[in-house]
């Protein structure tokens, strides 16, 4: 039986509509916990809360509909969350954009810039201050293996994803500092099968068999995620050598 | 004597109105390249101007005023260029904003991420498209040290700079691969006695002999953007352990 606390309290995820996401959100309905859905897709979103509904039928499923590359959607979407008890932030909405520097649309790569950086950034801000002194509470960032490692073909994404890293793991460890109860983590996933690739390509399909020699589905990557969700661990990552998931301290050298 | 594709050409600096990037136009005015000295201070770049043409009477010396945080001005100032033929662009305009992620103004913090990537990357990107296969070009993007280390109380700030430098370089990497004439290049300076400190601590002054054990004059770092300038190498950097300048290949790991 889950306390009181534990049934009023929510999981936020980003990004729901599809992927990581959308399966992650089915992983933490499993665990019996109350949801707040975020994307632009409605549909999408409602058919996962009748999923969900499947897998735990006496959750609450709150269902958020945003634009996360306007800032101005930012602030409106956690300021119309504030009456819940958020106890865990999953950053997870984020863009790729396939292709070179030279050769990439500049305004795909702005509102990558907005969606990856700034939302997650404002969002982790705003989270981090609510939240910061309250007890099992934890901040989920979603970056990348090419968060750790420069990929050519999807610098600017890459980059986005160093950022995140980077970030996160400097969180993480000013908060312990601080000696805060929050806990800043950041998952690393290599190709996982989503709509990202079809949306990073700009086409109606993209074959992850034909374009990764392996790949995670998106159900494996939510698994990772819980493991990582229950550990005590800041790093999550899929290492890119045998492409097993390592939970582990923070990667980047740091200087407190 | 200079040939004459040379005096017609010009070097780009953003954010020149004080610190680095004033004396590094006055470092390129030593070597008697024409100049697009960019702030948003008219009166510090009529200064700069002034001590340009004390050193090289002869150059040309246009001012641009435009604030990098609004990407319409970002893309009006480089509209704006397109008449010049400028064989070297510095992406240095960059903010700091002091504080743990906790404590930060986040207002202060998205000004932040637009100047010190949104406005860089825009810039960067259009540039690689006009320039990529033209002899003798060069981008210089200023980074940090904290671009390659995690440094706490600055967290964000520290992430901006590895994004900057992950971004630079992957583009760097790209476009030796693709055989271009352009070469792409990060300078990360360690402390630097500049007005960075008075601005990202938000205070009138900022004692950089009380707040840093070691740290170089801007004129110094100016030296040391030429070294980078006239090295065929990838990364400038401070070596935090002995505090000198090293001219290196990309220090992140890259997959192509």
């Amino acid at each position: 039986m889950e306390n009181k606390e534990a049934k009023n309290s929510y999981v936020a995820i980003t990004g729901a509509s599809s992927g990581i996401g959308y399966d992650a959100a089915k992983a933490f309905a499993g665990r019996h916990k109350n949801l707040i859905i975020i994307a632009r897709r409605k549909e999408n979103l409602e058919k996962l809360r009748e999923e969900i509904l499947k897998i735990s039928p006496s959750i609450d499923v709150v269902i958020k509909l945003a634009d996360l590359s306007d800032m101005e959607n930012v602030y409106k979407l956690y300021e119309s969350l504030k009456t819940y008890h958020i106890d865990t932030w999953i950053n997870n909405a984020g863009l790729g954009n396939y292709g070179t520097v030279a050769e990439q649309s500049i305004e795909m790569t702005s509102t990558m810039l907005r969606v990856n950086i700034e939302a997650l950034t404002i969002l982790s801000a705003l989270y981090v201050k609510d939240y910061k002194d309250v007890d099992g509470t934890q901040l989920i960032n979603v970056s990348s293996g090419a968060g750790y490692i420069v990929v050519g073909g999807v610098v600017a994404y890459s980059a986005t994803k160093f950022y995140v890293s980077a970030f996160t793991e400097g969180l993480a460890r000013e908060l312990q500092a601080d000696k805060s109860k929050l806990q800043a983590k950041v998952l690393a996933p290599a190709a996982t099968e989503t709509e990202f690739g079809a949306v990073a390509t700009n086409a109606e399909a993209y074959d992850y068999e034909k374009n990764f020699s392996r790949y995670h589905t998106s159900e494996q990557m939510a698994g990772f995620l819980l493991d990582l969700y229950d550990s005590s661990e800041t790093v999550g990552i899929v290492d890119l050598a045998d492409f097993k998931f390592k939970l582990m301290s923070p990667k980047f050298q740091y200087e407190g």
